[in-house]
């Protein structure tokens, strides 16, 4: 059988978290929390699933969830959505964007994409028949490089992917990256913006986080994905959302029908009920950002360097100090030597540059972080 | 915006049931039951969700879930199935659908979907880049022509897609179809089956559902996709499962994998163990058979003729003794001046033939059933 995905493997977070079990090792690898989801929201689909919600939901999603998605919007400064038009519930966010991808970009399309890069983005541009132009981030604080961006621009450039509070790095987005963003989409009419912003609710040190939702000419040009897997720490059950123009979700719904329809139905109630309460979604920071402190604290005294995070619940270590192997090399290493599972930032980009850094992953019980941080500072 | 799909609109199912709601007529329209989940099943998410099973799951299934499909698929007597390598749970049956077609189907392959079709079959082949390849069913009883199948081979057919029993006339495989179909994919070595089987389970007048998974060679040169929410009647839990060759299945999931990654974690752990009883599955066609024969009884004096259903929840009525309409417009004649809704049999065609034909899903309590018989009746 030829494949469409020659250069595809299995994802780098399966392999990890794989190798991570079979060596019994503490997995900081793949980014899933290691503490209990609020009990309120697991009684809530549990009540709905007694009371009959069990069958399809609407294609778009619940009307009802809409209405809390657009509420939350607004409330955190957003533009105000059309719930009709603008909003689509999805199988989790990495359905959002395989689907936004596949209904936007044509064959011969070109999408840029900012790396390092979450692994899921060039496999869909590759299936819509796109080309995806890998551009790497500022190498020192992992910000885009804008005069690389404009550069890359062609005729054919169809879509800007952007990732912030980005994964893996933490690096957000200021106000002035926000205006040359605006400046480039007002230079190229063609170009629309996918912003994978599934961390929008774990940001830190007081800092904003500067969504494309924020001002109405971003928001007409854009696609926002955002994941309530991440935000109420329930990765498992596959929620999130996208929010785009009405022309541009027309077409992402012809896809997202076809793709898996709708989705699970009584989550989408107990969602819409728990978003009414804005303490759900705005408390999440300063949790994440606790065990932030409390691992950068913790490996002080370390060989490795801290790359300063300011979102998402990833840190990224710089182990130049430590050893001379290739980041792939040394995470088994690790694995296998000391039974700490990381992922190497090599796998985050399209020809596996290795840049000394690793990803270890702070959702985790303050217990675990000590014993990894406790291993992190013998080496 | 250019569209992927421009001959797309909002599927039919939604169609119908939005206009159902409009006119608050009975819905018989969109596939889906009106009945109670179980409430063991119910309990067994909720137990789930709350000894913490709530982050992501393997990408290709939960192990104890696919040792549980391995073990139900040898237990209807189909083949032993490797759960490492040939078994997938999916988010519903349309996504495994979806994500093989995606995988397998190259620029320019053709594919043969028998008319009259499930609607989402011809989308993801074009997205795919493939070309749909319409086939007429017999007309008189919705059984493969295998003449014209076989004629319409070229050397670029890739795929063939055959979902029985049969969405929307109930019409099942026998023996001599199985024959056929296994002499066409010897001779046409290129050629691989996607059988949408998600109502494997429900199936009638003692008849025994034909799996290509039943036969050693037919298994190793196909696609077969079932629905969990069919079975348990739960179409709003969006989790189903795939059975693929290794060769294949390993290119399913590299689609599969950055699609949606994977499936609701506590319906996974839940449905593991729901299995377990057999009679939870073989039970499943008693109940729906009665309804069948509940409904078809209701209506035997009214002047709509009864084409045979041997499976699915579905029963096809021709109306050419009613009226001359064409079906969509006898459709949306009887949501609004009657209070039925119904799906023309049109929406299964690509060229959108009318045969005078409207299915009726009876997965239904029988005061519904009987109220939309005497709606029927009176016409
Ligand atoms: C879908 S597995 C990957 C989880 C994740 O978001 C990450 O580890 O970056
Ligand atoms: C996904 S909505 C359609 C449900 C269904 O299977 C049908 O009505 O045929």
């Amino acid at each position: 059988i030829q494949s469409k995905l020659p250069k595809v493997g299995t994802t780098i977070f399966t392999v990890m978290s794989k190798m991570a079990s079979d060596f019994d090792a503490i997995n900081l690898s793949q980014g899933f929390p290691d503490f209990p989801v609020s009990e309120k929201l697991i009684d809530l689909v549990y009540q709905n699933m007694q009371i009959g919600h069990n069958q399809y939901a609407p294609m778009p999603g619940l009307p009802k969830l809409r209405e809390a998605i657009a509420k939350k919007v607004s409330n955190t400064g957003g533009v105000d959505l059309n719930i009709e038009t603008e909003i689509t519930v999805t199988a989790g966010a990495t359905e959002a964007i395989f689907s936004s991808v596949l209904a936007t970009v044509h064959s011969g399309d070109e999408v840029i994409v900012l790396e390092p890069a979450y692994d899921c983005y060039i496999p869909a541009i590759e299936l819509a028949g796109g080309k995806p132009i890998p551009v790497s981030l500022n190498p020192e604080n992992f910000t885009p490089d804008w005069e690389k961006v404009k550069n890359s621009i062609t005729d054919k450039t169809r879509m800007l992917i952007i990732n912030f509070p980005h994964n893996p790095s933490g690096a957000i987005l200021r106000d002035d990256d926000i205006a040359t963003l605006k400046e480039i989409l007002e230079g190229n009419p063609k170009l629309i913006v996918l912003s994978d912003e599934v961390y929008e609710h774990i940001i830190f040190d007081k800092e904003t986080h500067l969504s494309v939702l924020k001002d109405e000419f971003l928001a007409s040009r854009s696609i926002a994905v955002s994941s309530f897997g991440k935000t109420f720490h329930a990765t498992g059950w596959k929620i999130g959302y996208m929010v785009a123009p009405e022309a541009i979700m027309k077409e992402i719904r012809k896809v997202h029908q076809y793709n898996c329809f709708s989705v699970h139905t009584p989550s989408q109630y107990a969602m819409a009920e728990y978003l009414q309460d804005e303490k759900n979604y705005l408390g999440v920071s300063g949790m994440y950002e606790k065990k932030r402190n409390f691992f950068q604290q913790a490996i002080k005294d370390s060989k490795f360097k801290v790359i300063p995070s300011y979102g998402t619940y990833f840190q990224l270590l710089d182990f130049s100090e430590v050893t001379d192997m290739p980041d792939l090399e040394f995470a088994q290493y690790l694995i296998k030597e000391k039974g700490l599972a990381s992922i190497p930032v090599s796998a985050f980009y399209s020809e596996n540059q290795d840049h000394h850094l690793l990803r270890f992953c702070f959702a985790k019980g303050e217990e675990t972080l000590q014993k990894a941080a406790d291993i992190l500072c013998k080496i």
